[in-house]
């Protein structure tokens, strides 16, 4: 694991913004909103168009400026030319971050595979997944244990004796354990058994777990929300990074579009755009990002060219009987199969599985 | 409040699905599907059609059924012919469910009007806002303690003290109180001071959430996710009843799309759509829902046209200093005029604020 | 028909944009990209900021200055102030346009209320629908003699004799004519029978066709595409007011968003945004908007709450055997209670329909 | 080429559905809807379940079936089974179609590279780009002598001096040449000098463009629309399937969501999806899908180990003074390393560019 970060204070994150003002905007509007400009401790540049005036503000801000400006008198609009973030932004750190815990090395050129069940479902099944995935390739083992489901009326996992199981699965393989924590209360009990706490996408903009699970010191696999930005995805990151925990992989798994023939619209352009802006690496999910188990392997191959630095994969010995997600999960053959081609893309683009 | 709720029995939820089988599917697959729907304690109807066949599987069902036949061998689809919610439904509940708290009245042909701050400021801020917002009409007082926001470094809200705030407004002017709870800790301290819990539109699938707020004995307000589905909403709201608590008020704020010209896009048809599904009352957010002042009243107006039992509107005092939200913020005049609007609409359609 | 217009010069549209660069830029590159500002005829303002620079280029623009500016050495981003249509902005024209064609009346508080089947089917039909509507309070007639279908196997319409039809209902009830033109082939027979040419949702984006209508001397109904913005609404209107035709309306139809509960997405805030923005009427059509009779008679409410300054509504005496969208068509009966409700909340907001 | 197409009887159309009744449906309901089932020519099915009754609808049908059927008294809602395009379909056409024109192959194996400005400027322009791409791998040329344009007042092309640019290209490297038509009228010259007719998005629903593409003798490459759906972009194919014309390519060029970081969102799922569905070969355009010359390379790769049967790519010689699209156009050197990356995963995965 990385060393803890320091506290980032925002009162110095910096930022410009252009006030628009209406065309008819008065000289007296716009002196009123130079003055709002600088009583915000921001340096103000007036710039007179031929049809218009702007405002250039540019300085250290406190977040609410763009709020604060929008509503004065004679404003049309107020343009943020800054991004929001800060820690996760790759001006602060250029080289990329790798996250390595146990058996799992994710980013900076490292390829991590994080595969198994959609849910804890029996020791039997969780050892077998475990080995079987082992023997193919992955690095990591993943298993819900509490599971978060739209419905109140379905399996909401086996909790606390998943969790054991998922130890042990670990005891036996060496793979490092990958599983969601839906709540703060229960943070303290996910991280006493697993390597890597996972944020689920329903909890990306859950502002209390996410401060939790920056307090605690294992990494977090952060889900993309279905209806996330990009810029929303990186502060919810910085909100876990702002509490110290460096170690923080994002998690691609599709948003929600009008696209009906698969679960999710698997984006990829996300991965090299956040490698473009932050240093925190980049996982893909391509079972919840197409929901079909014939759309997996492709579309992790395409991952990994596309440049991530990990996938996630929903791999069950018995998709047919399996309590969640079988409709998407890989079997043991199909998940081998997969692993080939993306050894052979990864390769292909100099990069190891 | 309404009577609590005898806990729903999952186990004999009642579904009915279509099994699509491929164009090739072999008689054998056929046989295993047929033998797999009645293991899950389904009737099977085969029917032959020209080119493929379909199974029909109706009865009682667990939620999980979808899923475990979808994987199937020769399976092209599973296609859900009911709906998955079940105490939320107008097939359980024929009659409007009205919530009644203090001064609010919602449902079941009364309208109410929910006004005031984004957050909780100051005392002058708030009670100026509480008493002008009674004034003009509102029948219940909303303001933000604890506040969700998107980047760590943003206002988080009074927290306590905004609550006691929010009691003495109520005390002054009768105003029933509205606030926000954004975590299953804060449920008991938020329930001592508020009248109705929110859960905000980033935690409508926050389940743990959820139940708590389900285990309190208050009404609830819960809000839309940008990306849920009706679906999803109703099984969000089913999660809270099936704890029990009855007095659910369902609010449509806003879905993201890709218009850029307002903040989100607020679909007006989910009010006639979820009057037919549901007997919860719907309130709309036409702050949140289109994110700039000057298209808060007609939207509101047109909310009412549309069936709207409530409204919740964000107004401030002095909105180009208030600490969060501003720019969608009606003034006092403002609210005064969009009250009168609503008023009008209302009446011209046989209802009352 | 209002004045035809002067064709407007591109050369002179106004405009500003803010060229952020990259946190590294090099002197070289900021020098670079002033003298690209400048050589395209505008006029540079360099703003030091305390981590980056950003160049506002202000003056009179070809469109392609973004393009040819976003690809220069260092940038990071270019952004615009100005919004790209000029015919069709409310800066240009102040008061709003209305469009008076026969019978029919919309814009600068004047309500038209456009009703008919989706497809002209047989004379019979067609002139049944047309006096009832025209009882129940139309001032148009709707109905589709070319039809744009999704599968080249559905009803295409009845073509000339189709035409035929509704101007023969015209004869009879002295209802304007509204009819789709699919092609630029057709316009010139389209426009001898009907009264305004309507613009389909598919064929928002067809140039040719744009600028055929409005070479055409009469109104022109364009309706929104479903994933236009709301600039490209404008320029696409913008295309047929530079060709001289003043008359356009613009119509709201729904967009397409992950809601599968409704057809489209109806965004009824696009009716106050769009007042803001151009001095053009805007009509909504609340059944491509919902694809569901049901909801038709509470959205279409909404939309007159809303601002619409017209209604189109599909309508038919027997939607059981329409060929075409008898799902969301309104019955007689309906159409008539449908016409009581909007009437009732026109008359509260001092319009009249 | 591949043979010419005989028309297909749309009469012949096979098809199923699901009739959903309402929960208290009455009998005589119930009779009504298997008559109208039976009066449309289709066996029906009634199933009487614990709570509804469903009544499956089978046999050959034409496509309103879904729409009349939708409207009947005590329906809820109608659910198709099949999929309505039929000779686009793998189930009608077993073996992957490869269109063959020239220097360019696509599908069944073979990568199809086409590459080239998006506008033509000059001969210096089209030519330079031309051999450049040639040398570095490109199978065929791509270039815009007619610009369908957002704005009236960008540039609209060279119009037939563009063509006569791109057929002395064709003559100096031997390079098939793949440009876009917009209009009817158009067809006919642009398919004296291209080798395959490009349908551009904004088009894919422009049936009469569709029907004379169909008509002409040349392959197309028909680019999905930036809010189309698969059954419709494969029911737009059918139009040009459907007049005999058997060489058409499905291509994917992003569509439009929430997201704003790139300029349309790129769902790499689509290529796997369609080549389950369809027997065309898909073809990717990243330029488009992206918007940002930076995200090219990567989604390239990406597209081709999603399955691309070829890609689409924007390549200028000198982006910064290109007329459209420069912002996201390779120059040469970043085509060639694009190529290289390309080339390498096709390798990796068994296939050759």
């Amino acid at each position: 694991m990385n060393a803890i970060l320091p506290k980032y204070s925002g009162l110095r994150e910096l930022f410009s913004m252009i006030v628009v003002m209406e065309r008819g905007a008065t000289p007296d509007q716009i002196q009123h909103m130079v003055q709002r400009v600088e009583s915000l401790g921001l340096k103000s540049h007036v710039i007179h168009g031929t049809e218009r005036t702007v405002i250039a503000a540019i300085g250290e801000k406190r977040s609410e400026t763009k709020e604060a400006l929008a509503s004065g008198p004679g404003v049309e609009d107020v343009v943020p030319i800054l991004a929001p973030y800060k820690v996760a932004s790759r001006e602060v750190k250029k080289e990329p971050t790798q996250v390595v815990v146990g058996s799992l090395k994710v980013g900076a050129g490292a390829v991590g595979i994080i595969a198994g069940p959609c849910s804890v479902e029996s020791e039997e099944q969780i050892l077998k997944t475990a080995h079987a995935v082992k023997n193919a390739g992955a690095t990591a083992l993943r298993g819900g244990a509490f599971k978060p489901r739209t419905s109140p009326y379905s399996f909401q996992g086996m909790k606390e004796d998943g969790l054991k199981l998922l130890a042990l699965a670990r005891e036996q393989t060496g793979l490092a354990i990958v599983t969601e924590v839906m709540s703060t209360e229960d943070v303290e009990l996910v991280a006493r058994y697993a390597d890597v706490l996972q944020v689920g996408a329903r909890n990306m903009q859950n502002y209390r777990l996410l401060e939790a699970v920056g307090q605690a010191r294992k990494p977090v696999l952060l889900k993309r929300g279905p209806s996330a930005t990009m810029d929303e995805l990186l502060l919810a990151a910085e909100y876990i990074l702002n509490e110290g925990n460096p170690d923080v992989m994002l998690c691609e798994r599709g948003i929600r579009t009008f696209e009906a023939h698969t679960r999710f619209t698997l984006p990829l352009a996300s991965v090299p755009y956040l490698h473009h802006k932050t240093h925190l690496p980049i996982v893909v999910d391509p079972s919840h990002g197409t929901g079909h188990t014939y759309l997996v392997p492709d579309m992790a191959a395409a991952s990994i060219a596309a440049g991530a630095d990990g996938l996630i994969l929903e791999v069950h010995p018995d998709p047919e009987q399996a309590m969640s997600d079988g409709y998407q999960s890989l079997n043991l053959p199909q998940f081998v199969e997969t692993m080939a081609k993306c050894r052979a893309v990864a390769a292909a683009l100099g990069r190891t599985i």
